[in-house]
Formats: C-alpha cells, structure tokens, sequence
C-alpha cells in the first residue's frame, strides 16, 4: 500500500509536469505572441527533456520515455511558435 | 562504461531541465514583466515539482530531490515575479 501511493506520486508529478505546457502553448497560439518566454529557457529545456528521452529509453523506463516525448512536442511548438509570431508581427 | 554513459545522460538530463529555469527568471526581472508566460503552467508545473519531491524522499533519490528543489524554486521567483509586475505596472 505505501509503496502503491509512492507509484502514485511518480505518476501524478509526470502528467503534471507533462500536461502543465498545454495551458502556454494555448495561451500563446491565442495571444499570438510569447515574447516574455525566455528563447534560452526553451531551447535548454528541449535539449534536457531530449536526454531524458534518450535515458529513459537506455535503461527502459517507459514513463521517463513517453512524459518527455509529449513535453519534448509541447515545447516545441511553443518553440516554434514563438518564433513565428515574433517574425510576423 | 556503458552504464557510465547512460548515467552522464540523466545528471546531464537533470541539469539542463533544472538551469533552463534561470534564464527565464533573469529575463522576467530584467524586463519586468511576464504577461505571455502563462499563469496555469506555472502552477501546474510547481504542483508537478512538488510531488516530484514527495517521490524522490520518498524513494530516497537525492538526484530526484535536490533536482526538483531546485527547479521549485526557480520557477516560485518566476511565479512571484510576475504576479508582482502584473500588479505594479
């Protein structure tokens, strides 16, 4: 049972953390601009989540794998699309 | 060696998504605002980092840990910074 609410806190924090770029890629795909994200922070976070993958996949932990493949998407379009509003308005 | 190798990509991994963070802070305090970042992300996120500190006391992970520590930290100043500028400009 306590090991059960362990797993549970694992699982919780990953979809949390995974899930918590939907509300900024909304926002920017609304407001059609993300200025204020920082382009540093964006590429450094793409380049870690891109060696969790590569971690999660060498010691074959599929929720390490597939939380930061779905991060790694998020934040990339966010990526991009901070790019495509910053150059068209 | 191989092992040595996967290892170098999760403290790596760790690293990268943990010192992304500071860009986007010293960027919010230098520009003193952070309207395009989005609010429910932010709360998400640090909910999500703190069951990830629940998860890794719990299984006694001291990368886990101080990873995340820090990483709720970063993205608190983010959070108070611009709940603040909003309020002041």
């Amino acid at each position: 049972m306590y090991s059960t609410n362990i797993e549970f806190f694992g699982y919780f924090a990953a979809i949390l953390t995974t899930a918590a770029f939907l509300p900024q890629l909304i926002k920017t795909l609304k407001t059609k601009k993300a200025d204020d994200v920082s382009l540093i922070t964006l590429i450094m976070f793409i380049c870690g989540v891109g060696s969790w993958i590569i971690y999660g996949y060498a010691i074959s932990s599929f929720p390490i794998l597939i939380a930061n493949i779905i991060t790694l998407m998020l934040n990339t379009f966010i990526l991009i699309s901070k790019i495509y509003y910053a150059r068209k308005y």
